[in-house]
């Protein structure tokens, strides 16, 4: 194999030296993976009393609804992040109120960070990552057919605070612990 | 060289196939390091109206004063991780109250989740990452001498709270934008 053709990596698990956690390792080259948890921007998006869902077109979870939201991506505010996303999902221009809520989940090492938002207009269409995307009142939100438990929760949390304009973000409920 | 010998790291930019994006790609073995934002989780921890601070034993930034924080771990939810970083860098024991402030540090693709927290006791000691640690009156907080702007800005809207109950968190002043 000659010098110019990248190897294949070859990721090993150890404790590498002067370190006490065991990491990711590539034996092709030496090089340490350090994984750091990721950050999921989002937001809950109004327009005269319904609320905007994007129904996924790829995996995980294809065919379910969801919130527009995603990895933050480098050298991006946390603002800036969810307004991407509802553009990226939903071709939606979005106005952001203030932040809804902050949840940690643990299980696949998530920050998600949820903002109450407005539509600028009701001009909304299907971006590539989603199948279709639609306004509901809340007694037509599929339920059931939500894509992820902290959708869930994001909705009902919106729901609770739709006439507040004063208050702490949300986290976890309990059951999401 | 032998299989068994691992290569060093030889990372070069380049954009992937069926990405758009530039990524750091290593030579010797064709890993794809994809670079993500990272959390910082913190607190403003105060004991009978007085602020914790830590003197940085280590760069960046040593000898200036900071509050306790730090990356948030893998499997770590937000709260947890702000309590671990007062107990590693003061060794203080803290009750969390609510979210202070999320700052979104573009620069250096950072999202920084602030707490507002109180001791448990006035048990506190410099840990291996601080050089002393200390319990700050307001007036004698050393402005001149903070480690980060985002530390003035959580002092200050701490500050802001004091009295209050109910808050939405802060997020950057437009000084810091």
């Amino acid at each position: 194999m000659s010098d110019k053709t990248p190897r294949k990596p070859n990721f090993k698990s150890m404790v590498p030296d002067g370190d006490n956690v065991t990491r990711s390792v590539c034996a092709a080259c030496g090089f340490i993976d350090y994984q750091n948890p990721k950050i999921v921007v989002g937001s809950v998006v109004e327009w005269e009393g319904k609320i905007l869902l994007c129904r996924r077109a790829i995996e995980p979870r294809i065919g379910f609804w969801t919130l527009p939201a995603g990895y933050l991506e480098l050298s991006e505010s946390a603002e800036d992040g969810a307004r991407r996303e509802a553009q990226e999902e939903a071709c939606a221009d979005i106005e952001i109120d203030r932040l809804l809520a902050f949840y940690s989940i643990e299980r696949i090492s998530q920050i998600q960070l949820m903002f109450r938002a407005r539509l600028k207009s009701p001009d909304i269409a299907a971006g590539p990552e989603s199948q279709e995307v639609g306004l509901f009142s809340w007694d037509d939100i599929p339920w059931k057919d939500l894509a992820f438990p902290s959708v869930g929760w994001a909705l009902r949390q919106y729901n609770e605070t739709k006439d507040r304009s004063n208050f702490a973000p949300f986290t976890n409920p309990i059951e999401g612990l």
